[in-house]
Protein backbone atom coordinates (compact mmCIF):
# COMPACT_ATOMS: atom_id res chain seq x y z
CA UNK A 1 0.00 0.00 0.00
CA UNK A 2 1.15 3.31 -1.13
CA UNK A 3 0.82 5.24 2.22
CA UNK A 4 2.43 2.39 4.32
CA UNK A 5 5.49 2.70 2.10
CA UNK A 6 5.62 6.86 2.20
CA UNK A 7 5.67 5.76 6.28
CA UNK A 8 8.53 3.78 5.52
CA UNK A 9 10.28 6.45 3.32
CA UNK A 10 9.86 9.12 6.43
CA UNK A 11 11.14 6.49 8.92
CA UNK A 12 14.32 5.42 7.09
CA UNK A 13 14.55 9.15 6.48
CA UNK A 14 14.96 10.26 9.53
CA UNK A 15 16.25 7.42 11.48
CA UNK A 16 18.16 4.56 8.90
CA UNK A 17 20.87 4.75 7.06
CA UNK A 18 21.29 6.38 3.60
CA UNK A 19 20.85 2.43 1.84
CA UNK A 20 17.92 1.25 4.20
CA UNK A 21 16.23 5.45 2.67
CA UNK A 22 17.32 4.70 -0.79
CA UNK A 23 15.40 0.53 -0.66
CA UNK A 24 12.25 2.34 0.95
CA UNK A 25 12.18 4.46 -2.34
CA UNK A 26 12.17 1.75 -4.76
CA UNK A 27 8.79 1.12 -4.77
CA UNK A 28 8.28 4.49 -5.74
CA UNK A 29 10.28 3.81 -9.29
CA UNK A 30 12.34 6.91 -8.79
CA UNK A 31 14.05 8.58 -12.02
CA UNK A 32 17.77 10.07 -11.67
CA UNK A 33 16.48 13.55 -10.36
CA UNK A 34 14.43 11.83 -8.21
CA UNK A 35 16.90 10.09 -6.45
CA UNK A 36 19.53 13.10 -6.39
CA UNK A 37 16.83 15.30 -4.52
CA UNK A 38 16.50 12.59 -2.33
CA UNK A 39 19.91 11.88 -1.51
CA UNK A 40 20.37 15.78 -0.60
CA UNK A 41 17.27 15.60 1.80
CA UNK A 42 19.29 12.88 3.82
CA UNK A 43 22.16 14.20 3.97
CA UNK A 44 20.37 17.89 5.31
CA UNK A 45 17.84 15.14 7.68
CA UNK A 46 21.33 13.35 8.60
CA UNK A 47 22.50 16.85 10.25
CA UNK A 48 18.95 17.40 12.64
CA UNK A 49 19.87 17.07 16.37
CA UNK A 50 19.18 13.57 17.68
CA UNK A 51 16.03 14.76 19.88
CA UNK A 52 13.94 16.50 16.37
CA UNK A 53 14.39 13.56 14.68
CA UNK A 54 13.03 11.57 17.66
CA UNK A 55 9.99 14.06 17.82
CA UNK A 56 9.28 14.01 14.72
CA UNK A 57 8.75 10.08 14.52
CA UNK A 58 6.69 10.05 17.93
CA UNK A 59 4.48 12.61 15.75
CA UNK A 60 4.43 9.87 12.56
CA UNK A 61 3.59 7.04 14.69
CA UNK A 62 1.26 8.77 17.11
CA UNK A 63 -1.05 9.77 13.64
CA UNK A 64 -0.54 6.09 12.15
CA UNK A 65 -1.05 3.54 15.07
CA UNK A 66 -4.50 2.81 16.17
CA UNK B 1 -7.55 10.62 6.69
CA UNK B 2 -4.21 10.30 8.13
CA UNK B 3 -2.62 9.56 4.79
CA UNK B 4 -3.77 12.66 3.01
CA UNK B 5 -3.38 14.75 5.92
CA UNK B 6 0.30 13.26 5.88
CA UNK B 7 0.67 14.03 2.17
CA UNK B 8 -0.19 17.77 2.75
CA UNK B 9 2.53 17.82 5.67
CA UNK B 10 4.91 17.07 3.18
CA UNK B 11 3.70 19.31 0.03
CA UNK B 12 3.43 22.53 2.52
CA UNK B 13 7.38 20.88 3.79
CA UNK B 14 8.75 21.30 0.26
CA UNK B 15 6.61 23.96 -1.27
CA UNK B 16 4.68 25.86 1.39
CA UNK B 17 5.46 28.68 3.96
CA UNK B 18 6.35 27.48 7.48
CA UNK B 19 2.87 29.01 8.71
CA UNK B 20 0.86 26.97 5.99
CA UNK B 21 3.47 23.92 7.02
CA UNK B 22 2.30 24.93 10.84
CA UNK B 23 -1.45 24.45 9.93
CA UNK B 24 -0.71 21.43 7.79
CA UNK B 25 0.28 19.61 11.40
CA UNK B 26 -2.06 20.84 13.38
CA UNK B 27 -4.70 17.46 12.47
CA UNK B 28 -1.77 15.90 14.33
CA UNK B 29 -1.46 17.56 17.67
CA UNK B 30 2.43 18.04 17.59
CA UNK B 31 3.45 18.72 21.30
CA UNK B 32 6.35 21.73 22.11
CA UNK B 33 8.73 19.03 20.68
CA UNK B 34 7.56 18.21 17.84
CA UNK B 35 6.57 21.79 17.06
CA UNK B 36 10.44 22.53 17.50
CA UNK B 37 11.50 19.75 15.87
CA UNK B 38 9.14 20.62 12.87
CA UNK B 39 10.59 23.64 12.52
CA UNK B 40 13.80 22.63 12.16
CA UNK B 41 12.99 20.59 9.15
CA UNK B 42 11.28 23.15 7.63
CA UNK B 43 14.45 25.39 7.69
CA UNK B 44 16.74 22.79 6.30
CA UNK B 45 13.99 21.90 3.94
CA UNK B 46 14.24 25.36 2.53
CA UNK B 47 17.49 25.23 1.24
CA UNK B 48 17.47 22.72 -0.85
CA UNK B 49 17.13 23.68 -4.42
CA UNK B 50 14.19 24.05 -6.45
CA UNK B 51 15.22 21.18 -8.89
CA UNK B 52 15.72 18.73 -5.70
CA UNK B 53 11.85 19.81 -4.31
CA UNK B 54 10.25 19.97 -7.67
CA UNK B 55 11.61 16.39 -8.19
CA UNK B 56 10.55 15.13 -4.75
CA UNK B 57 7.25 16.44 -5.25
CA UNK B 58 7.00 14.78 -8.56
CA UNK B 59 8.08 11.48 -6.90
CA UNK B 60 4.79 12.08 -4.51
CA UNK B 61 2.36 13.49 -6.98
CA UNK B 62 3.17 10.25 -9.18
CA UNK B 63 2.64 7.63 -6.74
CA UNK B 64 -0.17 8.54 -5.12
CA UNK B 65 -2.36 9.68 -7.98
CA UNK B 66 -4.02 6.71 -9.46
Amino acid sequence: EVCQGFLNVTETLFVGTLSSYEAALEPFVPDADMKVAGTQLKKLVDTLPEKAKESILKLMVHSFLP
